[in-house]
């Protein structure tokens, strides 16, 4: 989830499947009234059983008002056997990668449309290390979270590449995940037990 | 994803849908060769059109030795039509309160199973907020990811509210998506263009 404003705007007609008259509009419409930018995501979770669980996602709150999606999301997540899971969905520590590629790559999109550069392939792969000995309880050196995690982009599209390159880091600069993932958010919990 | 070490344990079976006996099993395995507990988890990420991509989740490294899921997972990410987008799946930072909400509500399931607790429903609410003016480009003193997350569990079994609450504490203090969220990961990106 990343773009760009730029000060100088060639026209320019939809791209890479971004409707690029729509990200410049929007654009102009948050320079104008910059509340219209505040968002809240929100999801509710339900335990089912062992280590599965499943998300609802369905709403969010943002440009000055409250939004179904089109579709309710739902997803699960699970540990596999060698993790006392039975494996019916990904990990989470899984869709923290998933969103780091997903952020980065939308971002590429979208800031390629608006320099006019028409994409031809963006794959990556991403890698997070993580040693379970602090999850488990066996060492208080060791975190609970991935001590590292390491993308590769690949990126092809009708621009040289120090071009291409360069749009994958305007993303990565502004990927909201990117920024969550290494610089940390506040997390405040509260429970409701019995 | 969080369990814990207990220094005596009663003999138990499995409860909640844990097994109990291969849980204790793994972490005594864990203590007599801590190089077990290294594990490396992994996505591949493809880009659609727009802000649409879908991953790919196949293998992971660990407990010694590479593992297949049982299911290859795909999943998708995009934007709303607010955003710019299709809205045809859920948004990159959706997939982190997913994350959230599944590690903590797994490592519930473990934590209650391994106190012998029977847990009858574990319910979740987690939301973030966003000012987007970051990620548009359209402020420098705006963070680009979220600027906090609030996360309330809701839970019952049959033990008192307070050992209840305990399990949940217990629960987030051994997340490895907590401790990502809260502490940042370093994060190192290639890039090979053209």
């Amino acid at each position: 989830m990343a773009t760009e404003a730029t000060k100088t705007r060639p026209a320019r007609g939809p791209l890479n499947g971004v409707d690029t008259p729509t990200l410049f509009g929007t654009l102009d419409a948050v320079k104008g009234q910059p509340g219209l930018a505040k968002f809240q995501f929100r999801a509710r979770n339900r335990w089912r059983s062992g280590t599965l669980s499943e998300t609802t996602i369905d709403t969010f709150t943002g440009a000055g008002g409250e939004h179904p999606h089109k579709t309710t999301f739902k997803m699960q997540a699970d540990h596999p056997a060698v993790l006392v899971g039975e494996d019916r969905a990904p990990l989470p520590v899984e869709y923290l990668l998933h969103a780091l590629a997903t952020c980065i790559t939308g971002g590429i999109a979208n800031i390629a449309a608006a320099r006019g550069v028409k994409l031809t392939e963006v794959e990556s792969k991403i890698e997070g290390d993580i040693d379970l000995l602090g999850i488990l309880g066996l060492s208080k050196d060791v975190r609970n979270g991935y001590q590292g995690i390491r993308a590769s982009f690949s990126i092809k599209g009708d621009a040289p590449p120090e071009k291409l390159q360069e749009i994958v880091e305007q993303s990565r600069s502004r990927s909201a995940v990117f920024d969550v993932l290494t610089n940390g958010v506040p997390v405040s919990l509260s429970v409701n037990a019995g």
